[in-house]
This record gives C-alpha cells, structure tokens and sequence, in this order.
C-alpha cells in the first residue's frame, strides 16, 4: 500500500532544501520536530503553494498553477489544477481538514497525510479503507501561528511517531500559500460531499481533476474564508471518473453534487455565512461544492455535465474593481 | 543521431520504478521481456498515460496533460497537450501506428520507437531519412489483451534486439492510457496526412504542437475508436512551423490540411464507419486530421490558420449530457 | 541572498547536457567561456526556449509553453507563461535587456543574471537593492551573430570573473528561442514600466504572473522586433500582488499600467516605430506595457483590472491568414 507520508514526506524535504527561493522558512523545534513555515512570517511563494498541497494529497496528485489567456465572463485570473489517479486517498484520506487541533491556546485546522496516521476522524478511513503505517508524520496547517513542541508532542503521540519525525507546514488562510492549498480543494469537495452528503460510495471515483481560480488576498483570515470558498464553490470546475455498479444513480449523483443544487447557492459566502449567524452547522452542507461537474460513468459510457461558473458571484465576492 | 528507443527507455524505467502509484504492473515473461500493463488488469493513471504518449513520441516531445477554465463552445474535458522540435522523428519516425503486429492468435495495433528499428513502414524511414541502432526495442501495443513471450520474440527478431531488451507496453483503447495516447496523436494525425495524402515533405516541419481533448470511457474498444478519433478530427488544434522552399504551396497546404475539408467531415466518426459498411478503406483518407491547422511559414514569414473546432459533433460523439 | 548567476548556471548544465535533444550548440572559446547557440546556426526548439527564458530571470520563476483550447477573439498561439515570487530580481535584476554590449564590430542586447554581477546600469541595482557576487556570469544575448573571445573577455572583466566562467547564450530575434524569450518578459514590462515611468517601488510586488502569446516567425529580426512588441502590448496578461504602502496610490498604479494608456496604443509596433522615423525616443515610454494588468493589494484587499486583449492588432501586426 502506497504511503501518504512516505510520499509527502519527499516533498517536503525538497521544500527544506529550496527554502531560501520558496520564501519559506524552516524551524527546528526542541524536541527534534521540523515546522515549515509558508506564510505566517514570511512571504511564501507560488511553488511554495504548489508543494503544500500536493503534499496535502500526500503526493498522490499532480498539482499545477496556470494561466489561461481567455477571460471566463469577464474574469481571469490564476487558478490551481488538481489531477489525482488515487481520488479516495488522496482527498479524503489526506487532503481532507478532518483534524480540528488544539494543543493548549493552539488551535488550527488540519489535514494532510498524518491524519491517515492518526485516523482523523476514524469513520472516513474505515469507509475508504485506507491505513499508513510510516513512521514519519506531515500535517498541514491553516493557522496564522506558528505551532510549538507541545503542539508537535501531541501530533506525534496521536500519529504513533517519534517528534523528531514529525513535520508541520503551517500557512494562514490569508497568504498566497493559504489561499492556494484552498483552491486546491476543489476535488476533495466534490469527494468530501459524495461521501458525507450523497453517501455514495468513493472508491468507485477512479480518476479524478479539476480546478480552481486562486483567490487574491482581500483581507484577513475571516475575509478570505469567505473569498477562498467561492472560489471552488462559483469558479471550481471537476471530472470524476466512476465506475458504477448496477444499482448506483450516477445522473442523480451528477445532479446533486454541484454547488448551485443548494438552496443557499447565489451569494457570495460571506453573505451566507452572516445569515446564518455565522454558525456553519446552519448553512446547507451540500453548498459546499464545485461549481462545475463532469461525471464519466465508466461502466456504462455515460457523461454527464451540471452546474455552472458564476462569475458574478466571485467577482462580488472579490470586490472585483474593473478601472 | 538521437536514439528515440534510448530515450523512451528512461520513461521506461521511471515509469517501472513508479509503478504502484501509476496504478500499472510490469510483468516479466520468460525470455526476460518486460510487459507494462497500463490499463489491461489495471486502472492505469493520468500520469501513466502522458508517459505512455510521451513514450510513443520517442521522448522527443513534451507531452502535458491540462485542464482550461474556459468552456469552448459548452463543452470542457481534460486535454493532452503535445509539443516536439523534432516532428518527423517523433511522430512518424515513432508514434505512428505502423505496425499491425499479428503473432499467432495476438493482434494489436504497435507504435512507438521499436518501429525505427524494425523499420515499420520501411519507406517513411526512407522518407524522413531516419534510423535507429539502439540495442532496446520499447513498443507500444493498443490492445485489451496482454502479449506472450512470442509476441515479445518476433518483436526482438525483427527489431535485431535481445528478447531481454524488449519493453512492450499495452493500454486498451477503452482506457484513461489508451484514451489519452489516442489523443496524443493530434500533432502525428497532421504530420501523417501531410506526408500521406498531401506528399509533403515533413522534414520542413521544424517545429509543431498540438492538443485535444481526452475522450471519457463511452463504452467498449470498439465504441472509443470512434470517440478517440472526434476528439482529433473535430476538437484537435494544431502548430506547424515549415521551413518552405522555394516552390512550395504552403496556403495550399494548411488549406488541404484539416478535417473539415473531407468529403466525410460532419458526422461522428463511428457514423461516418458505419456508412462505409465499416471498411477503413473506403473512408476519405483526408479525414484523419486535426480540426484546425496554423502554420507558419518561417521561409517568407506567413501565418495561416485553416479549420473550426465542432463542439456539436464531439457532444454528439461521446453522448454528453447537459443535466 | 540567492545568486542569480548560480541558479542559472544549474539550467545552463542542464541545457549542454542535452543539447542535442534541444537543437543547440555549445562552443567553447579558446579563452575557456562557453557560447550557447540556441537559435543563430540552430534550430533551437521549444524546450530552449523555456529554459534560455527561465535563464534570463536567474532562475527565480516558473517558465511554461503552454497551449489553449480557446481561441481569444479568434486568435489561438502557443504562449509563455511566466511565474515568480522574487519579481523585482529575477526582472529588473536580471531578465530586462539592460546590457547594450559593444565590442569591437559585435553588438548585441544583453540580459539576464551577469548585469547583476557587473551591474548594468548601476541605478537599477540601487533601486531594488540586489546584488551578486558568484564567481560565474551567465549573459542572454539577442543578436544573430555568435560572440568570440573578445566579447567573452569583456563580459568576463565587466563582471569580474575569469573568462572560463563566463557563458554567452545566444538567440536572434527571428528565432523560435528569440521569440519565446521576448514574450517571456511579459511580466517585466509590467515592473520596467512601474519601476522607469511610474517611479513605483518595485519591491512592493511580491508575487506576480504573466502569460504572453509567442509570435510565429513573422521575417527578419527587425520585423520579428515589431511582433514580439506586439506579442505583450496587445496579448500580454499579468498579475502583481503588491504590499502597498498608506501613501501609494495602487488604484492609480494600475490605471496606468496597461499599454493602452499610451498615446501610441492601438497600431501595431511597427507602425508606431515607423511614425515616429524609426526613433525609439519618440515613442511614448509607456507604451511598453503588457495589454492586461490585474493588481491585488494585499494591504488593503483590492483587487484591480485594467486593459484590454487585443486580438484585431495581433492578427494585423502578424499577417495573420484566415483561410
């Protein structure tokens, strides 16, 4: 079985090697473990972005930030490209922020290749079957602080690892590395809601890709919240390859999965965010969506196309300024 | 002289070294043949699948495979980008499909660098005055059946190679590697009809690109060799540069070039078959070209764009649903 | 600090190391320095010119050749797409064309990482405060003559290293290399016209992009002039992430940025440089801009577009034949 930290863990050795040019900076904690910082106080970079999410698939995806010389309806802007042979795994055995951490006054959200270690949570690796065993451990953190040894004692407890094996990439949501590895989710939504909202069954996914426009940084951690969402929910298109068996609906799966299939879909999140007294559990889990999906039901030859690019809505939800 | 069977040995062997996350099996028979089973018993993998077409090109070519933010006339797929500066060698010298390789009850279509050496068709290697000597012969097979060690001999035989030294890699055509080396083709399927149809001389191709969209699994072998080709034939782009002498017609030429100017242009492929009592033969030569053709002559400095792509015939060829 | 020069002599090792694959020569002159022809008695190829372009910004950027399936207004090129987070020394410091070499009868425009080394012109080097000081300098040169020992010994005085350090890689304007690497400074007419007609603190850019069509060969070096020209000015799109300052005024910034603020916009090059006798000093400064600029202001959170493609003075400055 393919190791998720095994694989991650190359990744970011190179990281370390090229910090100087990845505008990164790596810290060496007491108790031997190694924290990558991508953006909280330094500057990060494109290839920084790049590397933090593929690491966040735990390796098992192609990860690329490009550029299209075409406007989408007016909009035009870099967007991250997700491909990955190993969908279940990788997004939601990896990829998936399924560990809420919180080590003393630390809090951040993880994901990444050491949540397989630690089973975080249980439930999605029993459902896709996957387990590591390496005895090195990289999570990935959205946090605008930096974590310290108590906070790695702990991953590497929960992960079964020793500390000095224990590597954390920190970037906030609002830095250029933040906002990447976001917009690089926009497989795992379509993933993450086939499994926890449709409860379809995603190791029938085979291949999968997709994109997503790159959200600029508008403001702070709670702004880009709003910003980084509506990037996969308005602007993030996906191609799930399934093979079906006899009984699975695979066009009402196509149907349901897009983001516009929501009641709450329309406005900008932020928007929907503030009316819902920004409590998420008040807000229709199914808006968390890419905008666009394409299904290839491999097994009996069918594509299906539904949902749409809203451009509108991200140009709203950007403060978009046309001079 | 470059070796296109020496440089597809490197993929080979990265692609062996790689092979778990590849989603491929490398099988070695008896007489010390390597099989590489891309899509057979296996799923196979975006990455196998460049590897496979980059293979095919000899290793003279970069091959890409990319996602656009842009929808072109409704319709947004994968595509596989192909770019070379040594046109004739890599795509007629090795990825045409010209040897119809036929050993007991074994057929399949062979491409890719053993052609050089086996010299398959002998008169294009007279034509595009290449050859090759290395002492490894790399073939690649579209079929849905793995080869045996007699198919690997008379490959070594003809190829003048030890049967140790024979790499055969296989994907079906109803297959994400077949599907994509199919398309990989857009570039060779203009090379092809210029040299075939049009008796250009493609040595004056000094540099090409290309791209087209990845057909999704539609259904069996059978059913993909007509997605396969719409893909090419009506939503395939491509980039000559020609060096022009003095009484060529290069307007002419890129006029003459793209599908759309066959008698058979307009109708999915498999119709177009299905027409012709599904005789190869009696189909319009001058079909299997990419839907746009841009040339540049670098001799006098013109630039001609010939072709359209047809969103309609590809929808209709691969039964794409709107939901 | 990073070496410029260093990082560029990896892909300078690269590039010797496989030139026969990428269509070079390599001459080394009786002083020791090394001549790359990437496109004077060669044909170059695309992968030269990714590299002689990524070489020009020191290394310090992402450079691709990519391809779309969409045509912009009824235009449809190859383009280069540039990504870096160091924009103010990989462009300023080391891509912009700031080196008019003369020796003897040898004239050619020098750019890339030996300015930085022998700081060409001084000012530039104040401004962003970068400096080298390797011991080897690797100078781009655009002309259509290969340089000897005498322009070597120069190079390797001005820049204060022995003269077997010094490599000279060489593409002329009508060349696929030439025309690669023109496009490829789409982002660095952006931060050139910041920096020298703005008086904008480059510095302040942390992060920018770029993507730029590349002009077929379109005739001799002078007119190929007037189509890399117009390559950026009507086609060129870039993005800069700017950490702005309380006094500056970035909404301003980018209302001036694009080309089209300038007096001369809306003619191809060439007639601009016609009109004006052929006198680059007549022509309005600002013109050399890219067609599209988007800023962010990560300070304050905006977002700002300004200018336009335009595809009818592309398709004029090239010829381009609808067929």
């Amino acid at each position: 079985m393919l190791s998720v930290n095994k694989k991650a863990l190359e990744i970011v050795n190179k990281m370390i090697e090229k910090k100087e040019e990845l505008n990164i900076d790596v810290i060496k904690l007491e108790n031997g473990a190694t924290v990558l910082d991508c953006g909280v106080n330094v500057l990060g970079s494109w290839e920084a972005g790049k590397l933090f999410t593929k690491i966040c698939l735990g390796g098992l995806a192609h990860v690329g930030i490009s550029l299209s010389p075409c406007e989408c309806k007016g909009i035009n802007l870099p967007f991250v490209k997700v491909k990955t042979s190993h969908p279940a795994i990788s997004t939601l055995g990896s990829q998936k922020a399924g560990w809420a951490l919180k080590v003393g006054k630390y809090f951040a959200m993880g994901s990444g290749p050491a949540r397989a270690l630690a089973k975080k949570p249980k439930k999605t690796y029993e459902e896709i079957g996957y387990e590591d065993n390496a005895d090195v451990a990289v999570l990935c953190l959205e946090a605008s602080k930096l974590p310290n040894e108590d906070v790695a004692d702990h991953v590497a407890k929960e992960c079964g690892v020793e500390p000095e094996n224990v590597y954390l990439l920190v970037a906030p949501t609002a830095s250029l590395v933040g906002s990447i590895q976001i917009s690089g989710r926009v497989v795992e939504n379509g993933t993450y809601k086939m499994l926890e909202v449709l409860e379809f069954d995603v190791n029938k996914v085979k291949y999968a890709a997709g994109l997503a426009p790159i959200a600029p940084i508008i403001g702070d951690d709670f702004a880009m919240m709003g910003a980084t969402n509506d990037m996969v929910l308005y602007g993030g298109i996906t191609f799930y390859y399934i093979k079906s068996d006899e009984n699975d609906d695979i066009e009402g799966l196509c149907k349901s999965l897009p983001s516009c299939t929501s009641k709450d879909y329309g406005k900008p999140f932020m928007e929907v965010f503030k009316s819902a007294d920004y409590d998420f559990y008040k807000i229709d889990k199914g808006m968390f969506a890419p905008a666009v999906v394409v299904i290839n039901d491999v097994t009996n030859g069918k594509v299906y196309k539904a949902g749409k690019i809203n451009a509108e809505v991200i140009k709203k939800s950007l403060g978009w300024i046309e001079l």
